[in-house]
């Protein structure tokens, strides 16, 4: 029984900052790096792959629309011959950086906008596919569970990690609660740390209703884009050190 | 014996098109093509590299200061480091596009201001260098002969290839006549195909003042951003063939 | 009983072209100016609101999505009030290159992917409403009859201008007959010049199915992206006024 | 007697922040608007156009090289009739927003990059008031005392505004200490708030070499990047108004 903590990292552009990329790296094993097209700039992008390499963290890349200005939050209505291979480009960029340090890349997880569309959209959810199963069918797809991305990415046969949130209300069925109700995001450090445990575990967390629900995730993300996130996720490496559960990247550079 | 042409590819961007990628893949032995800094987009490099692999021309990373609306043609006060970063960016989402089609980027060779650049300017030119070395020590700059980026290269490690223009008028010194003065560029197709077929022979050409001049270059560089720059590397590459000097990478993909 | 002809000009960006805006400008009555968002640039603006002024062309803000490389032709869901801020932007940067050349901008017609969508989408069409609204009351917003933005805008008091198109089919109901669809482009330029006279006396034309179809546009749009296209625009202008229908802006400048 | 206090403001982008521009607007009495091009998004320029005009604070563009990543801070050898162009369009959006506010921009100032070029630089220094003169001979050109541009600006008939700053040191010649050397950055607020009651005054500074310098600012710039630095700008204020030295904008619009 291991767990995986995945954060969003490198997400910030030029003087621009965004998180502490270097605390998470001491705290997650797997980092999803922006690739510079909702965030990221090349030096950003060398100083992370390099880190997390030497601190032993698997790199994925955070593939996303073009869209700096939104932060690659929008839907974009993009072909996906067009998607494919943009999604290609950023690939091949982070890539790139992760062999300089000595490591691969080796996984892919869509960011924001294009995250949440590949649930349902099944050509968008085809050309992500199709973009990681042409650069290197080795790599991992990693997305919401049940998703129309997860599904594709299997009849491909690429393998595929499925993700929870460590901070966020489930319903009944599994699926997040909006973040415009009510009690849809976790903010007391012990009880987040406790659904990691669970999860880790194999066993059922409490859903928006108090019911049980078992998730049984292959990663789980854990915020980093402000002070109080980045305590937040070292209280919940600690909690699950002191539990016993190891952690270890769940896609570790071939 | 033989020559290598070259030329600039893939220089369109989204609905814009420049020159005709298709025609001088079926001309050229080695495609410089754009990373989508000065131009380029991740479609126009897909389709790029397939043809350039499936006719088996080398590809090379034509890396570029950011500067879609300048073209790359104008300098800029970039710091090494940074621009260390941005020349890894581009040459590995190149690379990503060639390694799906079957292929790799077997040398780099800068654009437009950069080129210019770093022919005297010690620290951007180091940092090319620095690129080129981290990212793959077996890959070819290209260059302008007599450019310290060259000569960085070369105390570096890295084999450097020697660039000259089929089109342009010398000095005595081997230096390009400025395109500012009168008869810097040479618009006769026999007369250019002639010179090529010299070069290519180790043979001396005519400098600007009539006097012989011997380049050797590793490649020879013609160009395709007009219909009739494309005729003119037509009858270039069929003069060469005429001539029995045959056609060939100077840096095919390993 | 005049009409306007109107057509997308200052579609370049830095060195790439886009077709033939001083031969257009010699054509049209209204000038559709790219703002920097789906395409043209700082100089190509400059230049084409000269040129407009000079030749008593109206200016109008062909406002877009934030995308070069897609040309602004995709959906991006962009909330309201982002989407009101980024129209305002550019209207006020292209007001001032009029303003500069002695004019000033009159109306304001959305391009490509926001065209489209603002047919049917009640919150994006409202943002540009706004955005015309609060930056001058007194422009004309160019749109589709029967959009959901021309309702909005004459709800707010906006004058408005009924667009239709010189080489487009319609169906019966007035719509546009998809590109998908067979003859949905008419191609000959004395049918073409028919129609927009018809179309300027009140006369009806054949729709796609040779039935009688009355249309009563404010302004007819012609294309000028190709040098066929120039030609067509040309020989409509001719017609129009061999039959004596005199030209002039829908919305001349203050 | 007044003095102006001036802070470059509105230099988030998208996502990300920079600064605390709601504090900096109840302090200063002059604002530097980014315009889009080295920071600052449409949105960021309609709220800071529509507080400054409610503070009765004056505002001023920000105007850059074309350089997110760069934040408009590294030289850009762009041509003298492409960055004249490229400030008008700077100009015309953010005066957009300015007049819908119910307000106008009032003053011009270059940033980074482009207020350090244009130091010596006379093509570009001569673009940049170029650009100011044909949009709108009443703006005040705002610069380094002893300037090209300023030289530049007085020859064509613009009112030039002489700049100091808070919180740097001064040469005996009245120029910037390097910010390299040691002591070139003042920390105490209270030396900088007398420093700027001096100015205000007519009187003499303290050079960096402890003697007596007289500057005779239009404006004192002060920073509003850091919490500290607002904290110090506050305190500037606080010095001046309990010193009894009216704070007016040295161009209040029209």
């Amino acid at each position: 029984m291991t767990v995986d903590l995945n954060s969003d990292l490198g997400e910030g552009l030029g003087s621009w900052s965004m998180g502490d990329d270097d605390a998470l790296l001491s705290i997650v094993t797997s980092a999803n790096v922006a690739c510079g097209f909702h965030a990221g700039d090349p030096s950003i992008m060398r100083h992370v792959t390099q880190q997390a390499v030497a601190n032993g963290v698997a790199i994925g890349a955070h593939v996303a629309y073009r869209d700096l200005t939104g932060f690659g939050r929008r839907f974009i209505d993009i072909d996906a011959a067009t998607l494919q291979d943009e999604v290609t480009y950023q690939i091949g960029a982070l890539d790139g950086f992760a062999r300089q340090a000595g490591g691969r890349i080796s996984y892919v997880k869509p960011h924001g906008g294009l995250y949440n569309t590949i649930v349902t959209h099944e050509a968008q959810a085809g050309a992500v596919v199709a973009a990681v199963s042409a650069y290197d069918s080795g790599l991992v797809l990693m997305g919401l569970p049940g998703s129309v991305v997860l599904r594709l990415a299997e009849e491909a046969g690429l393998r595929t990690a499925h993700e929870a949130f460590a901070d966020r209300a489930y319903t009944p069925e599994g699926h997040l609660v909006s973040r415009k109700e009510k009690d849809s995001v976790l903010h007391d450090p012990g009880a987040i740390a406790r659904r990691c445990i669970a999860m880790a575990a194999g066993e059922p967390i409490e859903d928006i209703n108090g019911d049980q629900l078992t998730l049984q995730p292959d990663s789980i993300c854990v915020h980093g884009d402000t002070p109080g996130a980045v305590e937040i996720a070292r209280q919940v490496r600690q909690a699950l050190e002191g539990a016993g559960v190891p952690l270890a990247p769940f896609a570790p550079a071939a």
